[in-house]
């Protein structure tokens, strides 16, 4: 019964890895557990086929037998639940590194979002150069509360978990905008992420489906 | 070894029941378990005491014994792992049902988030008026998705469970601004899930003590 993942056809980032399918073959690679990608075009990313399992129109989605499911966080934390490597076994730091994978989704990315929507889907509008800086202020308060919190440590709760792997995923969201150079100790803890064996795998592998081929030759 | 949350000492909403801790209260009242609550001032929500319990400096916050936890996804899906009432039994049924809470928080409400920083942070730019359209044709886009999954069902998969109790309280953030009432089953969908007893029980009880007193007398 082997896993079934979805990701783009051809990401819009080109294989720089922000796309979200590299958040969950991270997990799986953390976890050491095989899988297989079903690319999915745009188009049919909003045909019925794809809404039958993502509501949203989204990928990545996750099949394993009779199970499909959607939403990243909750594709990450269905494999970290099942499979060791992704969170702590004592309850309490299991709710703890369970903890960070919300607020990476729902306190964090959400002013980064909002970022990516100003510079992306209003790049052309009259305000959005002077509504930037607003934005990118709101990312730092974000940012400094973050880095109070992480300290000189390595992780944000003792060992690494599948709440540093979803903080880091989208912290690197940031590095484009030059945001996370700001902050030294977050982007040492990104680089921290982006070091491990598994992200090392997991990004090589959308790579390969996303990079450019090089030209001429 | 009773469980103490934190809330607003005064919600900026008034008593509407749109403060975080709501979310916290319902899924209390649903596993039926009793709570105190320690009231927060918007000045020691930034100090250090507060801060070590919830490094972004918001609420709620959920204490039961030695654990501590922040972000209220994690601790409605705390509540929900530990009590019967939130989430089925059946291991697929409840990962369907953690992919809700996910869902709520991670694609539902940063749309609405973007509605609330426009209307709040942004209200007196120069750019808001001419802005807010936009950010609501994405709410709009969000919600004409969700509402093509739920169909005419009561719930978002099969009985009532956590997702839906935080699907509902992120559409609720909707309701001041007529969004909502443009799609008649969502409007009924949060309408059902307000006439839950343990949804009346919370949202008296922050309605105790944030609605302003009457006037005169």
């Amino acid at each position: 019964m082997g896993i079934v993942i979805t990701a783009f056809e051809r990401s819009p980032d080109g294989g720089k890895g922000l796309a979200r399918d590299t958040r969950v073959r991270w997990a799986l690679e953390e976890a050491g557990l095989p899988y297989e990608v079903r690319p999915v075009s745009f188009r049919a990313m909003k045909e019925p086929a794809h809404l039958a399992l993502h509501p949203f129109g989204q990928i990545p989605t996750y099949e394993e037998g009779d199970l499909a499911l959607f939403e990243t966080g909750a594709i990450v934390f269905h494999i970290a639940q099942h499979h060791a490597g992704l969170l702590p076994d004592d309850a309490g730091a299991r709710a703890r590194a369970i903890t960070w994978i919300f607020a990476a989704l729902n306190t964090v990315e959400p002013v980064i979002l909002e970022l990516v929507t100003a510079r992306i889907l209003e790049r052309d509008k009259p305000w959005t150069a002077e509504r930037l800086p607003l934005v990118e202020d709101r990312i730092r308060d974000r940012l400094t509360q973050l880095a109070a919190r992480l300290g000189d440590a390595d992780w944000l709760d003792g060992s690494f978990s599948a709440g540093d792997l979803m903080m880091v995923s989208v912290l690197l969201r940031l590095r484009p905008s030059g945001l996370l150079d700001e902050f030294p100790s977050l982007a040492a803890y990104v680089a921290r992420g982006e070091t491990r064996p598994a992200y090392r795998r997991a990004f090589a592998a959308q790579w390969a489906v996303n990079a450019a081929p090089p030209v001429g030759g």
